[in-house]
């Protein structure tokens, strides 16, 4: 039977973002054909929802061509751009729970090249955890805010910061929380203007509208099209 | 046909809160009935969800009987018990849209003879007009907090203050908003220790949840059981 | 990498709550840091939601840290205050299923030193057994209710008593209970005024409600801001 | 075009029971041509949820050939059955907005010449108002109990009945009582057993119940197919 | 700690059906002292639900005092009632895995000495399965249909039978199945009149529910009360 | 301002279809532009969900230009392609209250000139009124099934016949019909085999799926992609 | 115990479509029964929803029996009809977690004797991979798509050809995609014209829906009932 | 009665962006006293969700102050900026019912001064329609794109292009369409990467979103603390 697999090789040059492997319902075999692949063209891949057990389960090839990080579940193959000059996103996450997936978002810049902050555990229980650092948010063209239970660190945030605010509702928490969507209806239902919002848990995507917020994607296909760059900011 | 209406007399003696008539879905004989009844035993009488409309389609004598609120949708029958001393509670409303149900809440609290303090229009997308209220509102024994939308107010509120925070989620809002149940959902996944919830858009439920916080229906209904009633707090 | 934990060490002088250690979700290297920060500090802490096989994944010395109730899923780092005088909250359950989650709030309780008595398995289907407590239930300021399937006895409570009631819907049934969700609206829809609802199975959330109602966090953050404490009641 | 209507007339010979006009979604046109039909065909038949305003559509002729009752919606072509003996069906609403649905159940069970007994407004926030019928109650081979909110009059009342209880959830209520479903699914998930439900408001449709458990469909279709028929009961 | 179980022990003079022991999330210590009370008194009692690792997991004592029957998950202590005369129940099953469902109706019509009637695998995928039993069905005052994914069965049999029909929607199925309430939904929406329905996977209360139809329970509590019991049917 | 509008001519080369006009939502302008631009270009053009209000908001020379038939609410502006030879679709309704949905598809098949058949009001509270029909179903290629309540209809058609079926699930019913919810649900989880299914009251959308069942979208793109035509059927 | 299978060997004749064991919920010794059965009529048979456990704990001999695909969970007992000539449907996949439910649909066809063709990994995100087969897909009667997250795919390949297309919603995706019902809304409220769909991961049903549109089953029940064949498409 | 309008003034300083009012569930006279603050204060002020009958109930003076537009209902009180120079977002719009929520963002745009562009009636149905603008598309910074039903534009969309795409979904639909949740769910399922959304018909949201990422708010508020301004882009 042919490949099961079709990678689009033309998306960084389309649309400034490679093509990532998300591993939940992947064999072990079509993972390392995919990162069999990478190797053999040189390029740099990301891998997402790699838990260790799917990672365990792979060939020792394979495993050996990863730089794996447990908590965030993600593997790179290659070697990412270099992250450079001054943190442009804020990556902030309300409680300890929420840790996983704001790494996720941040490893995901760092395969990108984007310099980032991390800042944890202040949740809107104890509002002076969040507020000590008002004035360093207002700083970053991105914020990424990553909450669980009634996700109201979204709105709190967004109404301190003028830069773009994605929320990334987390499946932190148990009934009334189910699994996630009461932070999601909560970031989509704030009152405070303006903010965005991925899926549950999906740190990887947050990254990922940061980087198209910064204009990286714009800049790089414009590149291919003849057109003049944007400014890059910060 | 017999009455239609078999009202709960005994209930101030039991739990310290009169029946009050819930007049949606009730016809005008029938919420004129239970008018005529409090009339007939000169008791004081409390009506919620009483629609202008509904109030313009009760005979002229049920009318008259009535101290009707249009915003509130309440009405009384007979003197309510006056209000006497500093306030026990604070009534806070995130927004305009929510001020209708924070009203509720407020005339139940003076037809009970609750002494309460009313703040507007202090959602979380401007947190400094909720900080403002910070060190006045650790002084009430109950706060309700009345906010639709995403409901961060609550667990902004509860993590401020001391006493006991009743929730009011609020029809307030649209699409992910869910009529009321994005804000019911946050108050109950609140990462805010003790917050209490009742259904959505009832200021009515808070304001009777207040008045047993407060030791009213114990200290009564001690009373007719023989026990000594607790001290009134504050 | 620095500290995944920033526990809110200002929150009982602010709320008259200290932070508990919700378990689930977190690795444990972070329990067993957050235990190990409350030796140093030589303060008390309650974990919540730590499973037998959570407990038993902690270092020794954790495990050697902690008074552990299995039933409940609770710990204790430290000496609790001591609990005196005549109970002021009941805690009533249903069925034998909802025991664990009566139990995490009996256990809160006891961490504060609030005096509480049990009362279990009374559900409705035979109503002689809630009813043989009726006057008992009438002398508590405070009555948690943990029920799950129909939740009908929240409102029977809440129709014989004018104590605050705090309803705990209960993840017990199967189908149509909808894990907790249906006792959860049952709670929030009731016909008996006033009754009030936490998360489902939060036995923990019903007793820091309690601890609000009786006047506790008031009081302690009242001397902090120089205000006379609320008498105590009972 | 051909007829629209394709009745169903061997119904009563083969279930007991016989088709009803539901008329709800249907033009004026199509009621009073089901009305001919009956009147052709000289058949009693029963028609459910004619709102007044669909009554006052139909052409004269038809209005004159019904028996209406407007707080039920039923009206009623030719010449019911008449109820003979003591009731064998007891019809019990919570609250008075639950009149009309249980106004539909006791107009079925007159169509069909069963004798049924009213008992309104016994909800369980009184719970003495229930309980003063208990022993009443235990007589009946069957009792519908319609109820909305929270439907906690359900539960109650199959414990302490031996009959067949058919619950009849009614959307009386707001938010959380999410039109009927939440009495709805306490019905379906109460601790009481043996406890049968129908769609919410739908009181012709435990009224039919009540005739098919009464035995009266098995003894009438038994003598079609040469069966004994059952004996009667009460 | 004083007992956790507080049986119902009038419940069978109460409305004619015992007390049975649901015993999804208790403990095996706790399924053990029920056990032990009712052979201490001398009483028949049922057990549901009970997985065959939770009777693994009795105590061997238990485990011996148990008619345990793996399939239906139910298991008896002591002589049930024997079961005389012709069936006057039918059971009614769709697919094959209907059948532990209707297995847990039978054998709790068993352990009350009602005679019952088996039809397996009659889904209306292949329609002339249920219509080659359709004068036959005709007999029983209660035909019980458990039946999972669209839960069609249900409306066919109660349009082709007079006697009392109970639909017991299982959980088989997947995607738009959602674990049992399509089933749910369809036997209350139904087109046939007079259709009533029990919780999902409630195969117990289906058969209780027959039980009330074919008025054991208000005959044996008529005799507690001095009222004349009503004929037996069938 | 430009226009609003961008139809899609080329959809009847690509796919066999024509783009209809959706009404709902749209204004008297855009309409009555969409009706000017087809007779400018002299195409036919089918217009669905054109209440009556809508219609008569119209412009008297757009409602001279279409064919309006209230009941389906669907208008067609030009000629339709005649119908020729036998019916190669049935379109089957359980109830009168499906009617207006079986006339929408009805009307779709007309304007594409295909032949059908109507069966009317043959829901399966009274199944020998579908199977009477049953010989006869078994000849068309394709069966539109319009049905709303518990839609057990579907299933009972899938059955019985070896064309395809198209479910076409109605928000016909109340309370637990949920808008058609529990219909479409038991459309997709019927234990039939093949049975496909459209969006609730969608009759426009089954009769295109009939049309490209039918090879007629097939035929004409075919043509001009210089494929041989498979042969007509019926 | 009588035999716990019923199966329908009527239904070739009736529909064209065999029964096939659906072997979720079933027991080994259940499943086993039906392939003895199989062997014993010397018939073909499909098995589907056969996880490689379940295959594992059949007896040596039912396996022996079986032509097992693990990754499309189906076995078949004998020979299945050879499929001829050209493709006539053709199975889409949006992604590498979809193929499982692609295999399905295609090993269903290979049991009919339906040959097919397999476009894989075309998701919309790179949208040139499904627009260079967009010439090729308008030869095919019939296209399948399978598709999970947000189901994009279905309605732009609706929109590209004039085939019935199938819409095959997955569970693939998480969160917001919540288990393949955000994939299956997105098929029935498609913009694109006649798209059908079936159950949530239901490949056997898509090819079922294929083989009905395709005339086998007119076909085949046509000449048991002396109706002559449509002809053969493509 | 005090003032309930608390505006926040400081909210342009903060995040760049000012307080709109939304009107929705607003009294005339509240929306009059905002409109009489912005005046008295000489501020520009927008209000969102003004339906016509809700302009037309407000006093002459007010309605003599705003420069209203019905089909986006939006109204301006004072100048709003001026935009100059290249569009730096463009609005894309799927069908003629989302026009209006696409307007409410072209409307918010241009009171803050940003030049955009719009592109109407581009659903994938006709695929060419959108394909046709993608090299212009990729030229933007930010594209918004607006689209109800399925909402499959918006995973297209995203696989076009690089810069921000933020997603609205539209209530535009119906059935499965769920009043927008689908198009929602679709934006958040997406198989497109770094795609973000806002609540359902939340045009005003993507709109200030848009200004956020354009890093407005940044600069504006960075210019208060002391910071460098990012350049501005494009």
């Amino acid at each position: 039977m042919a490949s099961e697999i079709n990678l689009d090789f033309d998306r960084p040059e389309r649309i400034g973002l490679s093509e990532a492997v998300f591993c939940l319902g992947k064999t072990p075999t079509q993972v390392a054909e995919a990162i069999a692949i990478a190797q053999a063209r040189n390029l740099s891949m990301l891998l997402t929802r790699l838990d260790p057990p799917a990672f365990a389960a792979l060939p020792a090839a394979a495993q050996a061509a990863l730089d794996y990080d447990p908590p965030s579940r993600t593997a790179v193959v290659g070697a990412p751009r270099r992250a450079e000059g001054e943190p442009l996103v804020a990556v902030v996450t309300a409680g300890t729970s929420d840790l996983p997936v704001g790494r996720e978002a941040l490893r995901t810049l760092a395969f990108y090249g984007v310099a980032a902050r991390e800042i944890v555990d202040v949740g809107v229980a104890g509002l002076w955890r969040i507020l000590k650092h008002e004035q360093e948010l207002r700083r970053y063209p991105v914020v990424i805010v990553v909450a669980g239970m009634e996700g109201a660190l979204f709105s709190v945030v967004a109404g301190l910061v003028g830069g773009l605010v994605v929320a990334v509702p987390t499946s932190t928490g148990y009934g009334a929380a189910r699994r996630g969507e009461t932070a999601l209806h909560a970031a989509l239902a704030s009152c405070a203007p303006g903010l965005v919002t991925v899926n549950i848990d999906n740190g990887y995507g947050a990254a990922c509208a940061a980087i198209r917020a910064l204009g990286r994607g714009v800049r790089e296909t414009a590149a291919a099209s003849g057109r003049a760059a944007p400014a890059a900011r910060g």
